[in-house]
């Protein structure tokens, strides 16, 4: 297995073999950190940070030095050359040209794709803004198979704000991807949000079931057990398995419970509140008989939503899987940099389906709505050309292919009809029947009739009379 | 002597014997420091900044480097994940399963113990603030060694602001330790403090005499000579030697003089202005009989106060002060990373009192009443129990072992009394005969009334008379 | 040849020749980047940035790092102990005992000389204000070399704000210096300052011929040719060429289109406009025929001026002008640190006039008008001397010896007169016949009548009469 000349800008990027082949060495590097002095000698790591985060940026480096590599670093680059109007694309050509590797944090959800699309060295995404922390991932990843010696079919418990926060996103896909079933403790208003549970059960197979707060959980100041994921090798799937009997399961012991804290600064953002308290994870929670042999995991930086007191617990893992951080970085860094070869997993992969949507590269004036993507900034615009997945049909959906957001455009029309030329060039209702005649390659999509006006098409009987009344929605 | 693992918060923290053999590791670095470049090899020390301080960190960093080891560094992190409220001692952990040694400087007095105590990992003290920076004394001891041969019975004069900045004071406790003689040259409304002057007497031996600034010294433009210390080996007694005869001794000449700039910054929070000038040290001075052969010092940077002219005079010795910061940071992280044993002096240790005051952990609700002590910090409050030692008993004085800085506790009562149980819970004035008759172990002390009425404890006679009138004052 | 202990401030620090060694050490670094990683090994490389400046400082870091080097460094000093009132000479003479080289950018000009006359190591120039930053410039001159194999002879075409932006300054006196002709495309407004074109003339010879914009290029959206230097060795001298004729040639082609990006930032400064629109240099502009065959250079960041579209084009030259920057800074670094020698190229000196200015060392009070100029600042009024060179006798200029900013001082007077004393002791109008009768050695200046007075000196006639009308200058 090689992953030489790979960049990892989403966890999706390594299929769950190479993940394996990724921990297998990370595994070797745990071993025997003082013997890999030479492995990446006179490769320089360039670490660019245009967000701080200290802890990550220092695991990296810290990575790279124990594999006896150069690092060129640059902090909080916001205020400087790129302040003078320069693009992403124009600092990853050039880093590029200095660095055999690039590790990027930013702001700007995408950024790391384009990094990695211009940078002509293998990029790693250190986390874009809300969209994805693969390594984050990873850490958490390797720990639960470190301490349980492989992921499938553990039952894995994630606590708190589900919501916000862009690893918790990122490790539900990845464990579904990995066979573990997932339970939601979620805290009141800051649930996991729809989107991800449509991708989870459209993607990655298995059943949902939503739960209501149950009086018991209530009582022992837990967050309310809300959903439950089951992965389709579960030997009981959902459907056959009544609350009362899942619960006589549960007695049987969560794997891991992955404390969250509450992203406060993006409730803020979106002008919200923490609805209801917080409760902190201390001993009291943890001794419930769920909780006997359960490892307790947090991404940290905490702040009060695990007390301090669970560090002498032996149950606690978040200091190892902070630790863990650097073997696993220093594998990944290896293998991207061709310094190392990985041995393939023997592992059959999961039974997810690995969907290919087809793409839209029509040039129709549609940009992706959220605000924060890479590909909507004025500096990014002169270069990036809009592109996206077309993930679903009703209500019809395309997926940003740099942040990954999803949108509905309001208005449809095809660039061949019917085998014949564009004659009339009408454009339609997005939720009219129309969207689902059209072939992929000819859609068209607006997100307003002065969009679809422009370009010359001419809104046929449901756009005039705005029949079926439904408006486009942003999926996230 | 190996000094491997431990850790070097105060200067305090080595014992002569060990700072010698500091020095001799030192000297051999600074004869054939091209020859040292495998001795760290595959080392991590990270240098984490909370306040700007390039000089230190660069020579820390480059004393690494000249090691053959790695450098992970993080700079004004006061704006990154310290700011979503992580805690000093999180931060350590993790950094500390990153690196092999932690440098560390931060705003907060105490926060380098409680970085030690966490980390793992052995961790030096780059200045915490007002506190300590030992490896700033450390190099200004061993210039005066590496310039004088030994320390041993000299005159060292200090200049200038001897009531704030954190140098001096350490230096001055240091310099007793070694067995010199100080010369006192303070800015009128800057001599050492109360409490400096108590410890050194107390902790380290020797006498001290005050004086009155004599008409010669103000006609020369100098500071007035206010105080000396003369150290216990010293062959005249301070009481034997009137005025007159010491004048003349100090014509024999002072070994060094080490010119402080005035901490404005500091005056300024304290709500005071520089009373007075603030006489430039400059070859006029230097004129002087007393400064024939004496070593110019300075710890940098300068503003003012030391005139550019006598940069070129052999006496200063202010440049060669910072070189050798490299070669003594060298030997230092290369013996508290294992690399290097030292060889211990054969010197017999200084006749300074070690004295091992009793430890007060009573849980009373006494936090320490330093408002920049770690332990009293928001963040920091939820782990950090207060600890003190107790340092006398006449007035009552409590020590924090974070920030070492002492106070006045107002009331006191027992936790056992007279053999038997706690039955009248009263509490006293802490100046009351009371406070004598309480062992140690038994000791409780409060800040306020409430704090011990909270707690159950009624006052006694002296207490609702307010009879002796005292109030409880911090020491420092 | 040997450069080892040498400085780089500003271009004319190094010889042609002495370039030439340069860049086939560059040559030879970029061949086998990977075998240089025994170069330096041992070495610390300080890079001090009191301004940011990303690209440029990873450049550096990268260039030492692929030498087997180790890198200190700072990054927005401005705000820590530089800010207590430290001098940079201090500041270099610290640094310079760490480090075995040091890279400084900082916002005075002329602050770099001061760290190379202080610190001693070598120090490298990497942006001094508006002042130099010859790195840059050896960058592009190596582009053009490794691309046409020479520089002499060649017609290179400046586009853009030749008025601000410090490295195209350095880059017209080096192609001078290497005996390339220059076309100069300026927007209106901001041509390239007289004083440069002054010096351009006397000190490198070779002839300039100033245009009027034709229809022709206004036509095709191209910012106007309004000047050209023909170098002393060009076969047909400017004289000799009508205007005609010279469109020819130019149809034979440009060698290297260089374009610059407006510099907003200092118009503000100066209360300028842009005035008219600053056409983008795209695909249409490089069909002209004169286009064909050019090197399309830009120093980066860009913002609007250069259209991505030309990235794919094979005449684009400016990433790989980036990534060859880091083989130049390690020819750079390996020769100045004595790591390497070079190669004196056979190739003769150029023709160009080495003019040995004579210096103006009287203390008379007069200072660089230039504020932003090193030598004005207060923390550094303390130590340094104000220096100058004459450049000129009429008008009488100055220039100073740090920021080589020139000025016309508006009096003078004599050390000495006719061979006697200094007895009447007038001073006299720097535009009377006066000025050109005194001695270099003799000469003193003054900016104001103040200022002569002051130091004893009396108005002659033509001072008390104001009788020529002219008043001082800045020549800049």
């Amino acid at each position: 297995m090689t992953l030489a000349k790979r960049s990892l800008v989403t966890i999706d990027d390594l299929s769950t073999g190479e993940i394996e082949g990724v921990f297998s060495l990370a595994d070797e590097m745990l071993e025997s950190t003082a013997k890999q002095s030479a492995v990446c000698r006179g490769k320089i790591m360039a670490s660019l940070f245009f967000e701080p985060s200290t802890r990550t940026r220092l695991s990296f480096e810290a990575a790279m030095h124990r594999l006896g590599g150069s690092v060129i670093s640059a902090v909080d680059i916001g205020v400087t050359s790129l302040a003078k109007g320069e693009s992403i694309a124009d600092m990853a050509r050039v880093v590029g040209s200095y660095a055999d590797i690039i590790v990027i944090r930013h702001p700007w959800e995408g950024a790391a794709k384009v990094v990695a699309d211009y940078a002509g060295v293998p990029v790693v995404n250190a986390g874009d803004g809300g969209h994805q922390h693969p390594t984050q991932t990873l850490c958490d990843l390797y720990t639960i198979r470190k301490e349980r010696g492989a992921i499938r079919g553990l039952k894995i418990a994630l606590w708190g704000d589900l919501k916000y926060g862009r690893t918790i996103h990122s490790l539900i896909f990845a464990l579904a991807k990995f066979g573990a079933n997932i339970l939601f403790y979620s805290s009141p208003g800051l649930e996991v949000p729809e989107h991800v549970i449509q991708k989870l059960i459209k993607e990655y197979g298995g059943e949902l079931g939503k739960y209501q707060a149950s009086d018991h959980t209530a009582k022992n100041n837990l967050f309310p057990l809300d959903a439950i994921y089951m992965t389709p090798d579960s030997p009981h799937q959902l459907a056959m398995v009544p609350d009362i009997s899942f619960q006589v399961e549960l007695k049987a012991g969560v794997d891991a419970l992955y404390v969250t804290r509450p992203q406060k600064e993006r409730f803020a953002a979106d002008g919200e509140e923490l609805k209801g308290k917080y409760p902190v994870v201390d001993e009291k929670v943890l001794k419930g008989k769920a909780f006997k042999k359960t490892l307790i995991m947090h991404p940290l930086p905490r702040v009060d939503e695990l007390a301090y007191e669970v560090d002498a617990d032996p149950r606690s893992m978040y200091f190892k899987q902070a630790a863990w951080g650097v073997p696993v970085r220093m594998a990944l860094l290896a293998l991207l940099l061709g310094s190392k070869k990985g041995s393939l997993s023997e592992e059959p992969d999961s039974s997810i389906h690995k969907i290919d949507y087809p793409a839209y590269e029509q040039d129709s004036g549609v940009r992706c709505p959220n605000p924060r993507c890479v590909s909507v900034q004025e500096t990014e615009m002169r270069y990036i050309k809009p592109a996206f997945k077309i993930v679903d049909r009703v209500p019809l959906t395309l997926r940003c292919v740099y942040c990954e957001h999803g949108f509905e455009p309001e208005y449809v029309a095809s660039s061949e009809w019917h085998h014949g030329g564009l004659e009339n060039k009408k454009y339609h209702r997005a939720d009219s029947h129309w969207t689902k005649e059209i072939k992929s390659e000819n859609l068209i999509v607006f997100s307003s009739r002065s969009e679809a006006e422009t370009r010359g098409f001419k809104p046929d009987h449901s756009v005039e009379t705005g029949h079926s009344g439904k408006t486009g929605k942003e999926e996230k």
